[in-house]
């Protein structure tokens, strides 16, 4: 059982390299630490046409789950639940759930003295217009609700793009998603490799992985020149947790062998781990 | 005139998030300062058909560029030019003017004692299989040549995923993608505005925007509670520099303006700025 998530990662800032794109680094971690599959994480701009095409192009693709960041809030600028509406052509519905938890937070802005009185001006209203279907989220940390929607076999996760805010939210799906996945376990071990060529690397762990197919070993050069080094990864998931244990162990033992042999000195950099 | 440009991030690393998207960011931000408009970023894991399928999305979109960058290297991994060669149907050949950039840093390998002798392994040609048509690109920092391909109208850039070496060989790019966007000069200004709900400031921006149309404001929440504040960004492009000057600076004095009549104080948190 294969949990496939596609990302889609919305605003110009990410784009015009102002913000680094960490809710997607953020979301592909924890998402692969429960043994969902990430399969594409795509960066739009703030606009309504690339929102929905880029949506319909990962719904085509059948995903289990859509997670998109960003664009919930109240300026010009923020159009996630617009594009979204439009791409699996629902319209927007003033949702009263979601205009409850707007007034709760103003009502506390309110007392906090942040708001002098609460009138529903069409900026404030646009956050309470969600595509027709779609279930609102409470946002524990900031003002944007979050919205769930299913579309044909997938669930569209809309979350908002302030990184405390994405990621509390994220949280409370996390049995959601853990139950897609088939509760599978997640295992990595590195090592890392001095006066190997990556050239010469690749014959090893063509070696190893035709023998452990279940575990993905990738080399990433590190490094330049006389200080360069190899850090290879290796990864594998499986439901049976024991398995996965015994297959990443088996093939980190096996590559460590082989490059031994080679004559040269390993240097675990980080143990097996898991969510 | 405006250069678009996509960008096409390929590793599995990315999408399991030990990697953060450093180059994606990099690559935006250094074209967005030389005037081009980054319109999409997307992330792919290594397999052929994601990498053909990504490009040929991105292709039908006719950009003027599309950036791609990682799975240059000698691993079974890294299947960039395969999976390019099969997206736009143009066969691998062996490329003599990319064996011979490879010859030449393992002979400096060799030198400097990290190789005994330089056999051709199969690992090592991959990297000088090119897809027909394609120019290889020095690669001055690392081993794995770079690849320019013309596409229809679109020119697609092979970088390597080291960032190091993708730094370098985009740079040498940099007046083929100046002249493609007219040399148009990009200016941002930005400030922070506190104890301004966001839910305001959207009515402000609306009235500064309308004035100003060249000039695009994004609002950015920062920080929570008591102690949040909302960064106002303003960023525009012109090809004419003095008009881009003129527009931003305008755009910025009359948005101060409004949060100053609201009686807020603002604090410009970076002065204008270019590449």
């Amino acid at each position: 059982m294969v949990c496939r998530v596609e990302l889609i990662c919305i605003g110009n800032e990410l784009l015009i390299g102002k913000t680094l794109n960490t809710n997607a680094h953020w979301l592909s971690r924890r998402l692969t630490c429960i043994g969902c599959t990430v399969r594409r994480a795509t960066v739009v701009r703030d606009e309504i046409k690339e929102i929905a095409d880029s949506l319909n192009e990962a719904l085509a693709r059948k995903p289990d789950f859509i997670i998109t960041t960003g664009g919930l809030g109240p300026t010009f600028d923020d159009m996630t639940l617009e594009g979204v509406g439009y791409g699996i052509d629902r319209p927007l519905e003033m949702n009263k759930e979601a205009r409850g938890m707007l007034k709760e937070r103003y009502l506390e802005f309110k007392r906090e003295g942040r708001l002098k009185n609460l009138t529903w001006t069409k900026y404030r209203l646009k956050m309470a217009r969600i595509p027709q279907g779609g279930k609102p989220i409470k946002n524990p940390v900031g003002t944007a609700p979050a919205v769930l929607i299913e579309e044909n076999k997938t669930t569209i996760l809309i979350l908002p793009g302030v990184p405390m805010e994405m990621e509390a939210i994220f949280e409370s799906f996390i049995p959601l998603l853990k139950d897609k996945s088939g509760n599978a376990s997640y295992m990595e071990r590195g090592l890392k490799v001095k006066g190997i060529p990556e050239s010469e690397m690749a014959a090893m762990i063509d070696v190893v992985m035709q023998k452990h197919p279940s575990v993905y070993i990738k080399s990433h050069p590190i490094g330049l020149g006389q200080e360069s080094c190899i850090e290879l990864h290796l990864t594998t998931v499986n439901v049976n947790r024991e398995i996965a244990i015994e297959e990443i162990n088996q093939a980190f033992i096996e590559i460590s062998n082989l490059i031994s042999e080679r004559g040269k000195r390993t240097q675990s950099c980080c143990e097996i781990s898991e969510a």
